[in-house]
């Protein structure tokens, strides 16, 4: 990256002379602002904040910066967990907060044209009010934007039953790396028309082009739904559970696992809801069934009871309020952040086929005792995606920095050995880049780094991200 | 192309070394049979065809073609309607003919791994008899296999409720153009992990790698279906009424639009079912509803008989028997060969958003009074997806040939104002890359070149193909 440019000051000027002077950032208190996103304790501001309006003074900015070598990084709402939005080059930081409007629901073709920097529940709330359903739900979602989302294709507990992200993009409005505006397919739910560009750019993480809209589809709202969370006596029955409940033929719209610590150390922030916990409670399954029919849904809620019996499950608890529902949702959305209070720690967002889950967690644990690190593991289990949080506890920092870095490894060679890979839903990002190699061979990085070169020649676009020489 | 090279004595006795002799054929009248698909009446036989036996075979071959800059194109069922797999550079025609074994069906995870030539249904009645689904049903399902569906991005009726091949792959296994053998995902249902270059191959016609074996998604199977044929008195009426079933919250299996002359010439070949047919009779929805409740589907039928009174309906069929289903299926999957039967034609593959399928069909008839052209429609309405037969009847050669191509431009302007494009599920190919740039500007058609530049520099695999000028 030896031949990216630092900003000068008649960067500055022209930057001001496209975007206006309100619009470009240099005190470096505001520029560390955007220097961050969730990704542990990371911060690495750019070199100035630009602030775009318009489709075409991105396009601008872009291509000026690409004259100049300049790295360009895309900013959210900086709420990624792979360092994704890290402006580790310095640069412009684009940041795409303008782009914040609903731009159409189209209720005659289940439709909508957005712009990135909605949030998404936001977008949810919107199509819901027209019984009208965008199911991708990250748990950040009442913060996250749909421009993030696109870029790490990001899933949410909806997804076992919905699909991801990737599943609701039609056509994308990009300025690439050049300055080029393009749309990258049509307004349609089948295409055969030419590479699938709509779909190279969902998940490349902003090192590919910039989002300035988003045609999405929608699907009509469920009008029923119905929450439980079952409480079980050991965390790998939990995860074998999962794929019974699926076995006997039911989708539920939700399926989350979360271990006792997670639990419980977000119990500690979450106080109006009761669950049951103790010492022989090792795990809870979140489930969520939706549909048309409430007859139908009890059904199926009573055929979960009686398979979850054969996994040593204690008595469900049925949410029999909205607001106990609420209350459930809010206690699973906040592991997280509880997680992350409670220790410095990393997350690995592992994914495996999902009836290979209790083998995932049975083998995290053993190569947890191996490296001397304690986890404790959430997420969506009806994916297979297993959000594996390494606490810091009392390791040492050698342990921590030295060590355990192959203990993540191992833990990667195993999920590929399973089926799976390194990222579910958070990306590749600043921080799992070196290992990306365990799932890729040679030809498929080298395949992956020929597109990048071939869109990006000058490597602009979030450099220092995805590929480890990156 | 100047740069590719023919096939000389010494590249036969090479290929016979790869696969041997019994899999390497030069004679004319054999290659000729590999010469053709189902679009129109070309024949451009590859000059030599390679049957190769083994994922290593198709790298040898593939890597000797690319040091010879020797053309490859992959040859599938040859069911393709948009002549992609005619070897119009001669070159290697390389037969996945020997790629035919379904290798697992994974019932814990929902998951199947197949190679390449499995033919559709095989593959789907594999699935159907352990209680799982693989919705994607091309027309030609019966014949055509996987990896033409795979190449083509294929749809097919339950593409409208299921969606399209590409959203049940998970997984790939490609032989790219310098020979190089890669898997481009995981077996998982998120994955966040760089580029997704199992999007990028899909659809891509065999100009970006050979795919070699495809590990497929599957979901339960519904237990319960029901199907009715409604006739209407105006075809625009018929394509009016799809929008307002949707609008109901009604999501169809199936949702077929056939124009008279479709069906009336249909029903010279397939005399096993009773269809109302008359002169006051301009249209037919074939409506299909699964699910696993019989009494919602009977209530979702009575639900579509209420909505299509106010569409001018006559009253509708509903199969009573799975033999009468079977019928009038079979019926809407035989009207391609019927319409190919009845004259010259050529098939435009329009698709738009589902609620413009009106105004296009409108539009299209507008189009062939001016340029004196009959037009035979039929097609997936439900996904917007309409298959326009333009019938040569009695226009002259010199009509055909020097104006008809200035109305088909002008029918897909139309389809890009309406948000649609120019193919939704039989691909660019060789019949439609001269249109390309209706829909996509010149910076769109210039990364798509780059990444088939990247990636497959020599421009082997099956050049002549989406490009106008490739």
């Amino acid at each position: 990256m030896d031949e990216l440019k630092n900003i000068a000051q008649e960067d500055i000027a022209e930057l001001i002379s496209i975007v206006g002077e309100e619009y470009v950032i240099t005190d470096l208190d505001s520029r560390k602002d955007f220097g961050h996103d969730e990704t542990e304790d990371f911060n690495y501001p750019p070199e100035v904040v630009v602030i775009p309006g318009s489709v075409e003074e991105v396009s601008k900015v872009v291509s000026y910066a690409n004259s100049k070598h300049i790295p360009v990084t895309a900013i959210g709402a900086q709420t990624g967990l792979s360092g994704g939005a890290l402006s580790v080059f310095g640069g412009i930081g684009l940041s795409m907060k303008r782009f914040n409007r609903i731009l159409d629901i189209d209720e005659r073709n289940y439709q909508a044209t957005v712009e990135p920097g909605v949030i998404t529940q936001v977008f949810y709330d919107a199509c819901k009010e027209k019984g009208l359903f965008y199911p991708p739900d990250p748990s950040s979602w009442g913060s996250c934007t749909l421009g993030g989302n696109l870029a790490y294709n990001s899933g949410g507990p909806k997804a076992v039953k919905y699909g991801v992200t990737n599943q609701y993009v039609l056509n994308l409005e990009v300025v690439l790396p050049n300055g080029e505006v393009i749309w990258t397919g049509a307004n349609v739910l089948k295409n055969s028309t030419g590479y699938n560009l709509t779909q190279l750019m969902v998940g490349s993480e902003g090192t590919l082009g910039i989002i300035t809209k988003a045609v999405f589809k929608l699907i009509p709202h469920p009008t029923e739904d119905l929450t439980l969370l079952v409480p079980f006596t050991s965390a790998e029955k939990a995860c074998a559970a999962v794929e019974a409940i699926f076995r006997a033929g039911i989708v539920p719209a939700g399926m989350e696992f979360m271990e006792k610590d997670a639990i419980d150390w977000t119990l500690k922030y979450v106080n109006d809801v009761q669950v049951p916990t103790g010492d022989d409670i090792q795990a809870h399954l979140l489930i969520e069934l939706d549909g048309n029919s409430q007859e139908q849904l009890f059904q199926d809620a009573e055929k979960i009871a009686e398979i979850v019996e054969d996994y040593d499950a204690k008595e469900a608890l049925l949410a029999d309020s909205q607001a106990q529902r609420d209350a459930l949702w809010k206690l699973r959305r906040r592991v997280g952040e509880a997680v992350k209070s409670h220790s410095i720690y990393k997350e690995e967002d592992t994914v495996v086929p999902r009836a290979e889950l209790p083998l995932l967690l049975k083998g995290v644990k053993k190569i947890g005792e191996k490296y001397g690190f304690k986890s404790v593991c959430y997420g969506h289990a009806g994916d297979g995606n297993l959000h594996v949080n390494i606490v810091k506890a009392d390791m040492s920092d050698q342990a921590w920095n030295d060590e355990l870095p192959k203990g993540i490894r191992e833990i990667f060679e195993l999920v590929k050995s399973l089926g799976g890979t390194i990222s579910g839903e958070h990306g590749i990002g600043w921080v799992q880049k070196n290992y990306l190699d365990v799932v890729f061979n040679s030809a498929n990085m080298a395949a992956q780094k020929a597109i990048k070169k071939a869109l990006d020649p000058n490597g602009i676009l979030n450099p220092g991200k995805i590929f480890p020489d990156a």
